[in-house]
């Protein structure tokens, strides 16, 4: 779930109900949003930026660990809870569920970013098998005792790719968007499908840009790696 | 664990090695110390008072989300981790594992504080059963979707309450102090065990106050309903 459906909260509500009614095992993995940013203003952090790119600073992985795995993630578990869906909420520290290494210091330093290294599949099925589900904000750790920054869908991903082995697996990623669109001010301009040489042909006539980008190269490689079926929005991709 | 240790990175660091030490099994319950505090004055939040107490408004509760659930959780996890201790951290809302009360309005509004009404020990167990170290903030849920800010002492006394039927529980509060106290600036006058009648005698001459008061009723309280060994500090309880 894309951080701008936790932005609006009347969507955040509706997406929820409908993730509670989803049948099947489920794992939830959540984004930011604004909510960091906005409360890294009030406390007077000012985003570190290196070539026009975010640095997590100590203070900006701070604001992450109490929005991201504080406010955000616990307010969703209340309300899966409230929708009779019983979600648990974790860091990748938590279990050690999602191990990750800082990334390498050149040629950019991104500060407290962590790249995921493992995915504790054994602490995931034991929570599916106890009818848990597990709802996971976008941050790791090293094991050494250092939370780490991490993408939301690269997190998603990796997760999908260690459990498509055991299980029959879909990743499907929701934003504010109706799906991959080739038009970004026309909605109707969504993708029904969207095949891998598609994609690259999109992206050479610039119809495909911006965030979009990293998001489509994370689940074709997710594709890629046996994840079974895997969705941005309603656009579905294929090999 | 009391707020005090938190506040001090390295008698934090201190403890949390000595409980990874610690055989058989347990859980960790952690206060919140004077961040969630600081964190509230760098975002302008006032602290709102009510008769010289403290409510817990929106904004309190969210800072309180952030603070406890978030970043002190999450740090306390990721320490644990490092010690080789699979430290798993939880607010009452993930897994339903305390469910709440929101405090009667009347005579004072407390704003979102819940007094606890169930623990899921099967949830517990089954954490602690696949070698798990549950880690719990002190913030429970009213399963109506609402977080609620809940005293540290008793999430700790009503945990080990709801498991000394299934196990031989001891139930240890530590803080910054040697013990329970008769002369708060002489860390010799820490008794070395305290009966009830010893308490109350103590009470009525003044030689115990403030915050050691209800931590010593909470305490008691448990030790009157099955727990087998309650302590504070090196104060070891007796009927």
């Amino acid at each position: 779930m894309g951080g701008n459906i936790i932005n609006n909260p009347l969507k955040l509500k509706q997406f929820l109900a409908r993730f509670s009614l989803k049948s099947g095992r489920k794992i939830l993995v959540h984004g930011g949003g604004n909510i960091a940013s906005e409360t890294c203003i009030k406390m007077g952090i000012e985003p570190e930026m290196v070539d026009g790119r975010r640095i997590t600073n100590r203070d900006a992985l701070d604001v992450m660990t109490m929005v991201y795995g504080g406010l955000i993630n616990k307010d969703i578990v209340a309300q899966l809870q409230q929708l009779g869906c019983n979600a648990l909420g974790l860091s990748g520290a938590d279990g050690n569920s999602i191990e990750a290494k800082i990334r390498p210091k050149y040629p950019i330093d991104f500060g407290w970013v962590g790249d995921i290294s493992h995915i504790n599949t054994e602490l995931i099925n034991h929570l599916l098998n106890a009818q848990i589900t597990p709802v996971f904000c976008a941050i790791s750790h090293d094991v050494q005792g250092q939370l780490l920054n991490t993408n939301a869908d690269n997190v998603a991903s990796a997760i999908a790719i260690a459990l498509c082995e055991q299980y029959e697996t879909e990743l499907l990623y929701t934003f504010d968007r109706a799906g991959v669109l080739t038009d970004t001010r026309d909605a109707k301009s969504a993708q029904k499908s969207l095949s891998q040489s598609d994609y690259k042909s999109l992206r050479v006539h610039g119809k495909i840009q911006g965030g979009m980008l990293p998001k489509l190269e994370t689940a074709f490689h997710a594709l890629e790696n046996g994840v079974n079926q895997v969705s941005i929005g309603k656009t579905l991709l294929t090999n």
